[in-house]
């Protein structure tokens, strides 16, 4: 049994973002990000089940979403719960320190079908998420579904403008205005 | 050269299908999916790069739906426009010969992660397409955007509904109410 890494699927993400910048994700190993990271390979596959999942441990963000919904106030509707939640993301994840690796993590992904197809899936989880614990507030369940399809559009409006390395903002504060412009051009129809 | 094969990505597809539910998507060669279909290999690979794309031959459906939305009247809104698209849909691809087909492969993806990537990334790529689409049509860019996020909610509703063994109705009645109810949810936010 090798011994307890502190961080070490954040070692592993960092150290596979480097290699797949460098060489291409196809032409990385799971070894050689392991050893890149200076951890081994059972130590890779005690955290991820294969290559292309390094660079998705998304369980702190499905969790921060779905909280942030549930402890919106009980008198928010159903986008004031989403706003809610992107504050928490905010503060708890999508912080300045992890800005240039967001950014970075984005372009190899894009550059990637599988890496892109692989994101395409975890964002319909994410979705799924959200009308859940939208459901659980006791929204509609049709008016859960497009509150989720909007806050996810206006996620990803956000997080493009967050990393872009122009960009002074916050996610949050990004995020709250994506939200209204969405919520306003959804009004025109 | 094998000679010319009427319909061969159709005959393949069904193939697939069948074979996919016997015995599994991981279980299935492409050697015995083009034997089932009395194809070659070599047939197969000229129509699908691999076993995974062999149940998404879906140019037809981006084709019609970027057609439907380019024909619409210039007057109509942008999801009149993708009323207009489900219509064009319903009249020449989800016709009622298709439906068991369509409610069998859905059952397929579902079962395999694999697949459902696949499914996913096809559907961010078929918004991208409905987005350029009223784009052409001079819909401001946000506007779009929701409208393609809302019209894909509505399609997936209709969908499911349509591929019902109980359900009698077209693709394109259930996914004009679908779009309507979409729309009054969008509204309330």
């Amino acid at each position: 049994m090798a011994r307890w890494q502190p961080d070490a699927p954040g070692r592993l993400a960092a150290a596979a973002l480097d290699l797949f910048e460098e060489r291409g994700y196809e032409n990385t190993t799971v070894i050689e990000i392991a050893e890149r990271a200076g951890l081994t390979k059972s130590t890779f596959f005690r955290y991820f089940p294969d290559k292309r999942e390094v660079l998705f441990d998304g369980s702190a963000v499905t969790g921060l979403l779905v909280e942030g919904i549930a402890s919106a106030p009980p008198t928010a509707g159903p986008l004031d719960a989403v706003a809610n939640a992107f504050d928490a993301l905010d503060r708890a994840f999508f912080t300045l320190d992890r800005r240039e690796f967001s950014g970075r993590r984005q372009a190899v992904l894009n550059a990637n079908t599988e890496l892109r197809e692989r994101e395409a899936l975890k964002r319909i989880d994410l979705t799924a998420s959200m009308i859940e614990a939208l459901d659980r507030r006791g929204v509609p369940i049709l008016t859960a579904r497009v509150a989720a399809q909007l806050g996810s559009l206006a996620w990803e409006i956000a997080f493009d403008q967050w990393i872009d390395p122009g960009n002074g903002e916050g996610f949050g504060p990004l995020a709250r205005q994506a939200l209204t412009d969405v919520r306003a051009a959804g009004a025109a129809h």
